[in-house]
């Protein structure tokens, strides 16, 4: 095991700890720890919500999940000798749950969540049909989720950190407050909104001293969205045994990370989806000088998993085209395809006796891979959904005997939308 | 070998063939066979332009590659007992080129080709970087397709119809023809299109009764998207072994496929992408009865893919977030994201040597993996695309030691649009 | 499709053939065709007993299959440029049952066929516990074989030549036959016997002159074992896109092959284990010059399996050491330890209802790895036998529910021992 | 993380742990613990030798390895209700090093180690090509290990106990005696010995009464190898994710575990193969009642591995046949066909810089796979040796342009046999 250079006390919150990390994104933001190309090293990570989402059977603390306090991350690191046109080189060597503690109230200690927001609490990416909150709990054993929530099915995690990257210069910062302000622009009261503003309630700013704190609070990215420095990408296959190529934008390229997860789906459909959790992540990093260039990478990561995934063989799918629910027909709209393929594997597992909540919070949470398999089509993009069979209890095949009914529970907790 | 039920003689056009097939979907297009429930019977498939595009170092071929007359579709071939409200079952048992036939002007006869279409004529993908004509010949030997045109590359075949579907109700054709008049009337001068409507020159209708010809030619929807009947789903894994299940909207179910790819990358992004021929199918249907409400599939196709493909460990892998190449920001645009993450690809590709042409002709054909990673994470969608690398001649990974260079050689033709 | 340099008329025998390959090893036998470096071809291969073995439900003509005749072998073809010292490469680029023929009297008309033979006529590994003779019947639908005689299970094939091998040196030849006529004298008389001399009776050897027939007939090696030059070494991974490396010991190599196979298991454990036809295989061929003193290679093929294999991921796997079956412990055997993994694999099986013998055929015929697990844990080797479950249709893992009940139906067709 | 029922402290000799394990299988040996249907718990497990190898250049420790002391087992963990006759369920549900310990003198502590042993001490597979020690350090970096001793190669972890069983009963116990003690008789001053009698001499028993102890190291089993128990199988598939059924033979199964493997090829081919190290196990137990007689167990053990191998999807492979190196036919020994196969590895290896130790020590401790491939072809049996070549940092394949040159480093430490 490398050396502990970000640890986390379970008992203390995220801001009370030894070394204090960040929840925006902001060059100014000093290093908690500087390393040498080629270590190795662990680092300690908080689930998103430092601890405000519980193990109980009740949706009202994701009904009313503290969105301006995500994300809790580590960091950042500084690379010594990494400059800005450098690509930084990250291993993944290992990733978990909160070592050694598998009880407790902080998701990793044992179990981690489920999450779909309230429409009016953050949303996601199917809203309109699912408006109001709900939480599914999974238990870990070993390798291995179950939920009381979400009966008969079962994943060998994925395990990957939701949100890595590097810090931006305060050039490109500029760049996304402008780009994302002028889309908020174009309609500022919608709920869900188009992006999120910078917003100093809430803001963790690492050891910045106070003197600076309003300002650089008041200009510091939200860690929502993935961008250039890589980010909230949500990929599910970066997992352990990846490598990935962040390019540099800052002297030591500080690097920040967190938002670990269990398991997830293709596109980590409920928001709060995943298997949210902390735990830790093993690094080792090293630079390619002038990397970017070499490679023509402008912005955004390249990576290459790792060879231990989940390998499952058999896949049941769903598809969908960019026409809406009521009909209407949009222009080569994957988002809308991936929806419809999403709500044709619903509507498939409702009639195996999920409640229609259930199906989702799955759809989060599972190993799905989720494909764009067609995008010239005029005027129809094809969206595609596979499901592992493994991952069910039962067979979850089409046949003309017709389909096994779950034995569905207690259901998933629900707080109605306000 | 199965019976062959559909057979096509690669010295004669489609239209002159002892069956003729049809390049339009329509109910009343009569059913060139009837196959009963278990049976297993060969299709043969003639590429979706009829020889319109030959084995030789020029694009223009492509770039005025006759749009109205696609695809050329074998079938319908009706199932005895198939009634709306059940789902046809399709096993697809094998797929290939054209048998026992290695050489000849037909694509299918040992070769195949990609091609970029030119904004004036079809566009793409990615029709704002890339506007004008390009094309690539692919050779085949056994498995394994490579080319001339795009050097130190090679694949194993994913070989799968971009295009099987069930024959629209009258009803159903009646929705699509509205939907996509509305979506078309919204700007009907664009180039390309947003839509294409029914149009009777070039149809092919099979034999349906010349009475009948123009009513219905004015009617019959373009092959071009897929849609609830499955159609031109272009989905690369729909390779051998697959079993998908069809909604059956008319009696018979009148299953109609052709558009056989050697091999495509998700998302087919370069229109006419993937690697286009001839050849054959061998299917088995079989009917699940009431099976559109069992199974809660009101439209689109279910499928299990086959456990054949080729199997690859090492991939590289790009992303994308939904902002545009002159850095405005959309509100999580998974299309977008897609092209921004395929766009990273071919930068990186041309350092090691192709042009931006070849990458592309690349991206299209080989089988790469198009991930919708991030749908939630407002403002920006995060999309991914995983190229193996066993593809390559050369070692295609970042490392300090800089990029491999390619022999370019004769580059990829192109004609300009014009 | 590459040109047929080796073809084959279903309708005639062997020997009646347009060009007539050979049933036994002989650096004398006439190449029949001469390819150079890089050429691609196809050869049409019969089934190893030319038509002996019919598709019906008697096991007569296992108990009385003419193993003198064995294997017809297509070839030998010469290779430009190929010296003793180099490495010949060799492409398998397809392969696959007799093409566009599914219905016939000839194994891979659609059909083939697994037998155990009589322990007085070749006997096979588990002889001592199955000294009948026994047959299964197997249909190909596309990809995937099925049996009348083994019920509720299905197989995608793993096709592969079950031989292939270049043409040994007059040296050579005398050696194989100085080790194995030693053996033989051992114990001269043992049913089975302990390896096959010479045979000049059914002798097939090309066109050689019939002046040198008597002579060479009686030098010749059999074709039951795999040798220096490769020959039968039944590897059920030298499918489709598969790279062989084989040692060149004569001018032009004299590369022959046949013994298709449908499927099969690790060892081929019932003899004439795996599905057993006859078919077509493309080829490319290539020479590394010297490459047996570059590489090391002294005798025995290297190879680089295909990508496309049928791909499972969940298996069910049974352990055996070396002990017999009666109790006696033998030191590190583990051809020993195999035998009684597959017996344990057996008797599991038969708790689902199958007949032994049908477990027996099951277990040569389908896709099992046998793994040689430990061997020096003094004085127990253990092997293990890995069965994929998807290849039942029903569910084969231990319970607590117990067994399934297969419905074992008409069974496999027996003839006794005599 | 489950508790620990079985913890050790690394800095205490096994023997002077807080629960004292044992080196002997014998039904008389006391559970350390009671576990109940269904638990989950954590056991931490010794290297096999406990310390006795270290971590430096030098093979002496090897040569002077103390194999009287081995295995140094954790248990036995008794399970309530499990009596003779039922199925042991054993869920693996993580393994892996000793937790929060990265650095220190114990195998397990972020590195672990290969041998060879002498001839004259222990001896192994290719002890007569091999009659030397040899030692190799592995150093763990995340799920990665790579050594000063043998350069320019990578494992991805396959982490997995090479010893886990039941304990056997009085009579089980005596049969093995009976049958080991007459093979020892058959040549009772051989070297390496053909098997190991009991032995008093460093016995370990647990908490076994002192008044006991005579008797039962006079009668109980040495651990080195497999039998009806499971014991010391050495399969490298045993890893995380494996579920294992265990025949029953004393009230409570009384399970036993230990020798844990950071990566092993088939066969664990050095004898001192696999990397060793000591480390974790989490475990859940079952009980099928009864399920010996319902699945037809009556020794060795079923296991159905997990789905979180190391995947690969390229191999090099290398076949041999049952002929000696000296030019002596055998009959159908697959033990010598493998020898034969791996001997034929190590060349190919040499001739890329390698000495045959390395190459050795590399087949011993890569995720090599070595198959059964033929074993009825009189009187050769086939084995083949299967090399992932992603492993290597270099193209190991074979090609015109010869291979590349290794930078053999340091060597293999080497000690002389004595």
């Amino acid at each position: 095991m490398p050396d502990v250079i970000f640890p986390l006390d379970s008992t203390r919150k995220f801001e009370d700890q030894e070394k204090v990390g960040h929840n925006r994104w902001h060059p100014e933001i000093p290093p908690v720890a500087t390393v040498r190309r080629g270590d190795s090293f662990r680092v300690h990570c908080r689930e998103w919500f430092d601890g405000a989402i519980v193990n109980d059977d009740s949706a009202d603390d994701i009904l009313n999940a503290p969105l301006l306090t995500v994300h809790k991350l580590s960091g950042p690191f500084a690379v010594e000798g990494a400059r800005p046109g450098d690509l930084l080189v990250v291993d993944i060597l290992d990733v978990g749950p909160i070592p050694q503690e598998d009880s407790g109230p902080l998701a990793g200690q044992g179990w981690g969540y489920t999450g779909i927001f309230a429409r009016n609490n953050g949303g996601g990416f199917l809203t309109d049909q699912f408006p109001d909150a709900y939480k599914a709990i999974w238990d870990f054993t070993g390798q291995v989720a179950t939920s009381r929530h979400v009966p008969e099915v079962s994943y060998v995690g994925l395990i990957h950190p939701g949100l890595m990257g590097t810090a931006p210069s305060a050039q490109l910062l500029a760049k996304w407050n402008q780009r994302e302000g002028d889309l908020i622009a174009t309609d500022p009261n919608r709920v869900p909104p188009l992006a999120l503003p910078p917003e100093p309630r809430e803001a963790v700013l690492g050891s910045l001293p106070a003197s600076e704190f309003e300002r650089v609070a008041g200009e510091a990215a939200r860690t929502a969205p993935p961008r250039e420095n890589g980010g909230n990408q949500d990929i599910k296959n970066l997992s352990k045994g990846t490598r990935i190529f962040y390019p540099v934008f800052v002297d030591g390229a500080n690097l920040s990370l967190g938002d670990l997860h269990f398991s997830q789906g293709d596109g980590e459909i409920t928001f709060c989806g995943a298997i949210e959790m902390g735990g830790f992540v093993d690094l080792r990093v090293d630079v390619i000088k002038g990397g970017m260039e070499t490679y023509g990478v402008s912005e955004n990561a390249i990576f290459m998993p790792g060879i231990v995934d989940p390998r499952y063989s058999e896949w049941i799918a769903f598809s969908g085209t960019s026409v809406t629910l009521d009909g209407k027909q949009h222009y080569l709209d994957s988002h809308l395809s991936y929806q419809r393929a999403c709500l044709h594997a619903i509507d498939y597992l409702t009639k195996f006796g999920y409640s229609p909540e259930q199906a989702y919070l799955l759809l989060g949470s599972a190993p799905i891979e989720g494909r764009l398999s067609g995008v010239v089509d005029i005027p129809n993009s094809c969206s595609t959904v596979y499901i592992p069979t493994a991952i069910f209890d039962f067979d979850v095949r089409p046949s003309a005997a017709g389909p096994h009914r779950v034995n569905a529970g207690m259901g998933a907790p629900r707080s109605n939308n306000t």
